[in-house]
């Protein structure tokens, strides 16, 4: 029996009884895609469904995004957006009136052409009446631009109506061929802004505040560090004149992009003729942006923090932060046990410590440890009857693994400072990987060595040319992430061309 | 000028500049229908999009559904239901399975039959690919019993597994011929739970548990009366043994079915192959129900409340349910103003009320005045030079139109038992409208006269068959809208047919 299958605590030694064995995971030494596979379904967030392509979050993983929807939610409407719906179809016309948005968006998508399906007429069950076929194919929305764009121009009539600042919580649809859990699927969820402005300064300032808004998420509440920057040309969202993004670095030195936000400039009003009249009676064009987020931060979250034994989660967006379990022979036991706890409890939540008791005799303990780890709860309390005649109980932390025996007395107000350490130190540990996984290099030679070798973020020079950056990604996969916000300046040389360059970019293979 | 383009306060007559006056609303007496329509229009809640049958919410609309979300959200979760998220998409197979369930799901539905768009030859547009068509159809959902119940198979082995207690927030899309704005699209936003049981009793009371909720919140929080019952066999959900519901009345005299809650025996569990190993060893069916409200329920709070000046919401539900409003024509009177409003606006935000100071110089207190009583924003305080001098403010009521002269000292502790008064006020015109407008009858020809001239709800004998709830309905439009829940018995002949009937059944023409 291997000692994952094992607990050694105060109480003895705790086996996990034969029904977890399956629980246990592929290192991520052994098969990093495989660790990570495993982990989504084993740890119950998510899981493919009978569609090709579509997942079906579980309610544990939907907690997960509900507490990054709250956070999100709140930093959006705190900075003056409002929420709104728009619809889920999107007629075809729309898609072609913005050049760079068909060529990006109008190839992989789900087209539905009817509306009606009937009978078989060997009883065989239901086919598509052939009769109720749609006047303009309509498309799942891929990204909700035009669809928006089209009713801003209703919306739209003075400086006075401006800025606009919506965002939508929804779900959207890209036929990806290769789909994984979370990172890439057919369906997913997601928030998409959409604003308006009168000025291009101001539609600049939108989309870099929002940055900011992703990258104080990403570092505060998920604890994963990130890189702002700005995308390549070639990189960039398709009808935007400029895209910012927040790159994160996976443990296996792959990079994740998990936010872009969007400068549109006047494209899409262009597009869709959405003018205001200005303070000086005059006909403008509107300038735009648009940003979002999606449940791919769940796979970012997961891959930035989580160990060989199961999910490790940062507190603050931990459906359970504290789970309490009982060690017990007799009934009797557990009812005394449970009154103590149960004022534990009462304490914790008042401190707005989100808390489980999970007193059910139909498992027992070693199997609840053992699934309370691979789900990340960050702290677990545990009790038996000695510690009720002592006044202790035993608190083990999910990140490192260690545990206290502690007093009963004051418990609440330590789990919350703990809580606050163990947040912190998610992002130091991320912190701490990301600078050892970051490199310089200034030839083609040490480029590929590092990217093949080591992984991570490199810092290189480029010569600025769409044709290079392709030949690297042909040459190595990795490709430019972002040019970083406030990057230092430095001549230097190209590392494929030798031309000159002013600047290193980041360079990674990405998710 | 017309009464309602002005407005008489102690500043003197404020009179609505024309810009507002497209803001009239038809009578509600002129055209009930009519009014409706114009009204979720300039009101700001939803309007039309350029997808046939599907609706824009627009922020204002969404911010009340967003408040009905958080609402039912937490009863559902108090009520130990945990939210996920299953696909879109639902394989044109699944529907197929279980076979009432298809006859009222399968036929009016968007069918995905293709994946990719493609440049169309002639430079015109896009064109769908011929080349990519899916193997099989997906439907987009019209409800997601099929998917959820194929995926229950998976997570379904032992009595330990349940009660599963899941639901979902989610569009759903049916294709409706005639659509109204929240009443009836063809894309809707609404929650679904789904639930499996390991007896029948419980699922039963699961089904009661949640009608208790749906009518809680109908009368708590949307101050609308609701009268709880069980549908006639003709008007279930398509696959269900029993459906529960809430009716309730507008002001046109109209039932509208605001929630549904679905005792589905073992009819899903069969279909999909879902079975349980109970504590004594046995593979035995699930047993299942269905339940969902939707943003139909925004159509039912305009139609209890709202009045020929615009909407009237009830406070727990006002997105604003405070909006001051300052009177002044110099910059410096603002300003002195806007110091002593902010004091009031912090004293009302630390009791919990949602509150908006418009200090907008861009509109006239006349512009304000008519667009938060067309958006039924429940008070509004003005002030003026003259009461910053004197310590007092203007305070009117939305629900009565009153108007009061009041000491700002202690305006915050009156405003919170006010904004209740008007919470009771709202629910009490209701029931009071819903009294008068339920009528026992005990002829056919009195049950038309009543249906045609007088409207409201009509209790009468039924025969307790289909074919004369069908043949009512033929000849005078009214449905049975339920058999009320702990009905009275009493011995009577059937209106249509004389037949012997043991109880009066609730009818109503309906939305």
């Amino acid at each position: 029996m291997s000692e994952i299958n094992t607990f050694y605590t105060k109480y003895g030694t705790i086996f996990m009884p034969k029904s977890n064995m399956g629980k246990n995971l592929t290192n991520r030494d052994t098969d990093y895609s495989k660790w990570y596979n495993e982990l989504v379904v084993k740890a119950d967030l998510a899981e493919n469904s009978g569609v090709r392509g579509c997942m079906v979050i579980k309610p544990y993983g939907f907690a997960i995004w509900e507490k990054m929807q709250a956070e999100l939610d709140r930093m959006f409407k705190e900075t003056g957006h409002q929420n709104a719906y728009f619809p889920l179809f999107i007629p075809k016309s729309y898609l072609s009136k913005e050049a760079d948005h068909v060529e990006g968006f109008a190839k992989e998508c789900a087209v539905v052409t009817h509306y009606r399906l009937k009978n078989a007429e060997d009883g065989s069950g239901v086919v598509v009446d052939p009769e109720a076929k749609s006047e303009e194919e309509l498309i799942v929305r891929p990204t909700s631009e035009t669809i928006i764009w089209d009713t801003y121009r209703k919306w739209i009539e003075s400086y006075r109506d401006l800025p606009l600042l919506i965002n939508q919580w929804a779900n959207v649809v890209r036929w990806e061929m290769r789909t994984r859990l979370f990172l890439r699927t057919a369906e997913f969820l997601w928030q998409e802004g959409h604003t308006a402005h009168a000025t291009e300064q101001e539609a600049i300032e939108e989309a870099e505040t929002i940055l900011d808004i992703y990258a104080n998420f990403a570092e505060n509440y998920m604890a994963m560090p990130v890189v702002k920057g700005l995308k390549t040309e070639s990189e960039r969202f398709a009808g935007a004149l400029e895209t910012y993004c927040i790159e994160g670095l996976m443990q296996d030195g792959k990079a994740l992009q998990a936010g872009t936000s969007h400068f549109l400039g006047q494209n899409f009003a262009k597009a869709f003729d959405v003018k205001y009249t200005s303070k000086e009676g005059k006909q403008e064009y509107v300038w735009a942006t648009s940003w979002g987020v999606s449940t791919r931060l769940i796979g970012g979250l997961i891959m930035t923090h989580s160990d060989d034994k199961g999910l490790v989660l940062p507190p603050r967006l931990a459906p359970i932060q504290v789970v309490i379990v009982p060690i017990h022979r007799k009934e009797e036991e557990l009812e005394a046990i449970s009154e103590k706890v149960n004022e534990i409890v009462k304490d914790l939540r008042a401190k707005g410590v989100s808390v489980k008791f999970d007193k059910r005799t139909t498992y027992k303990p070693g199997w609840k440890f053992a699934q309370y780890e691979l789900q990340g709860v960050p702290l677990r309390i545990a009790m038996g009857p000695r510690d009720l005649q002592n006044g202790t109980l035993e608190l083990a932390r999910r990140d490192t693994l260690t545990k206290e025996n502690l007093p009963q007395e004051g418990i609440a107000e330590y789990v919350v400072k703990l809580l606050e350490e163990i947040q912190n130190n998610l992002f130091d540990n991320a912190i701490k990987y990301r600078e050892e996984h970051t490199t310089e290099v200034d030839t083609f030679e040490d480029f590929k060595d590092v990217i093949k070798n080591k992984g991570g973020f490199v810092l290189a020079h480029w010569d600025g040319t769409a044709e290079t950056e392709e030949r690297i990604k042909d040459l190595t996969k990795a490709t430019i992430r972002c040019i970083p916000l406030n990057n230092k300046k430095e001549a230097g040389k190209c590392i494929l061309t030798g031309a000159d360059s002013e600047q290193r970019v980041l360079f990674a293979r990405a998710y």
